[in-house]
């Protein structure tokens, strides 16, 4: 599994595993397949982990801290569903996605559900501050998403708009995890900050590299069709820096007229271009910025994995 | 207004109206303008209406009340707009839905958005045994959403899967404002069961008579699409009374085999029979036990008003 190389959490993430699924229940026989289905199909867990990381820096509530953990992992399951109905996907993670599987209303609903079960969990642990916290990561997840379809097939959307809605849909989660987890732990103001920072940050590099992986990458290795971004209006950092920065820009807005004909011809454009490598730089310097944010916590091997991760973002081919 | 009737708590609601509309804010300018489009829409407020007056009979903490108020008002808008997005519905009290004007991607999102309101506005008030009730009520609707859906075009749904489903859909959220008032007002536990089961009661009647009115009422009194229910294979009670004790039982089956074009014929067998006066029957009996449930608080002036609002539930023609 991905968290071999980490012996020093590995344990308690195998453990968090059962826990989560416990978490995952439904009386409905429907919701409780689709739930179960999303849960087993896996992921990383990468939020729950980086609460937990975060959450060592200082006095470990273990329970308070798997409660949050499996709260924004249960909104990100939520956030998933509601994503695929917007995208209309058909594939998550080499899976069926719930609404491929049980429809568009199922997957409305078994998202709804998941939402609530967040702050069902959260109700048993977590103080009002949390509470709030987590109220406003999701109310932004939403309006980037809102904001994200608003801007689709726009081709004067801007790189602040774009790093704008990235942070929205994947990096606040990533900063909420470590902000919750140092906050937990007891840390001081400026160590939260430098935390919840790094957490930003490695979203932010996370997001586009995924975003290059659109173009880069078989739909098969990555579990979802290819180039699905682009053909449904969405421009990532690869498209507009084409736009905007090469001489191809004009030929790459007149293909994008007509982007799922065109969509090997686009691709070449990009993959031709200097795009991709531009977009890897911007993840880089993201995550030097990650690094550079927790240097203060240097020694604590806890440090050592949270750099490992940083590093994993920008260096990972999945 | 709806509670110019009511003068002992007319202006209260007036007041709630303006904080709940200041409630209602996102720095996203589409959701703000379908949350606005949908809170002016109107809606009598039964739910707040409900928690303040059943709240008045203890103690009354004004502050906790609005909050609580705001916040189930909020989940049920974030309920309606997801329920349009599953009924694929035009038209709400009059108005354009907010998947109609604005497409299904945004209804989804703006939905989630006001879910997380509730809890937003909870966190700040709510004890965490008031988060836990909401949370709950929460889920079992979303359950009851799924299993409406999955109990479409079956001719074998039962009573019993038929009370079920309106209970989780419209009793627990009426329930719940009333067990929730009665809860802040610091009444005795049997006080707060009696306050609660009548909300249930009121609950499930209005349920009743809105099926009714899918019969019996032209779609422009009513501000939504007429014969909205069977046509997408949700049978109500008047279509199980028919099927399952009228002669014209097999006839009904066999015209719901195709719903769309039967829906006149469907019509007239349901108002030719007996299914309307026995659904409006069930309906009153409902009503009874309501205030039966809550003889034990007779004399208070509200006493009067919950009174006066279970026969208005089964006496209203809109």
């Amino acid at each position: 599994m991905f968290w071999d190389r980490f012996p020093l959490i590995k344990e308690e993430i195998i453990e968090f595993e059962d826990y989560l699924q416990s978490s995952l229940v439904s009386r409905q026989p429907l919701i409780q397949e689709a739930i179960c289905d999303l849960a087993k199909s896996g992921g990383k867990r990468v939020r729950p982990a980086l609460l937990m990381i975060t959450a060592k820096f200082g006095e470990y509530k273990k329970k308070e801290v798997w409660s949050l953990a499996a709260a924004l992992e249960v909104l990100h399951m939520a956030t998933l569903i509601h994503d695929d109905i917007i995208d209309d996907a058909n594939l998550r993670r080499g899976s069926q996605t719930v609404q491929a599987k049980y429809g568009k209303d199922v997957a409305v609903f078994a998202g709804d559900y998941l939402f609530t079960l967040t702050f069902d969990i959260l109700a048993g642990e977590a103080t009002q501050q949390q509470l709030k916290q987590v109220s406003k990561v999701i109310r932004q997840i939403c309006e980037g998403e809102i904001q994200q379809h608003q801007d689709r097939y726009n081709l004067d959307v801007t790189y602040k708009g774009y790093f704008k809605r990235i942070k929205s849909k994947t990096a606040l989660l990533f900063e909420g995890s470590c902000a919750l987890g140092a906050g937990s732990a007891g840390l001081s103001k400026a160590q939260i900050r430098d935390l919840a920072h790094y957490g930003r940050y490695i979203g932010m590099a996370f997001q586009l590299v995924d975003d290059l992986f659109d173009f880069s990458k078989s739909s098969s290795s990555i579990g979802k069709p290819e180039g699905n971004d682009f053909t449904q209006g969405v421009y990532t950092l690869p498209i507009l820096y084409t736009l905007y920065e090469s001489s191809s820009g004009k030929k790459l807005a007149e293909l994008l007229d007509d982007p799922v004909d065109n969509s090997q011809e686009i691709k070449e454009i990009i993959t031709n271009n200097s795009a991709l490598d531009y977009t890897m730089k911007i993840a880089k310097d993201y995550i030097n910025k990650a690094k550079d944010r927790i240097k203060g916590l240097e020694g604590n091997p806890y440090h050592q994995i949270l750099t490992d991760l940083a590093d994993i973002v920008v260096n990972r081919d999945y």
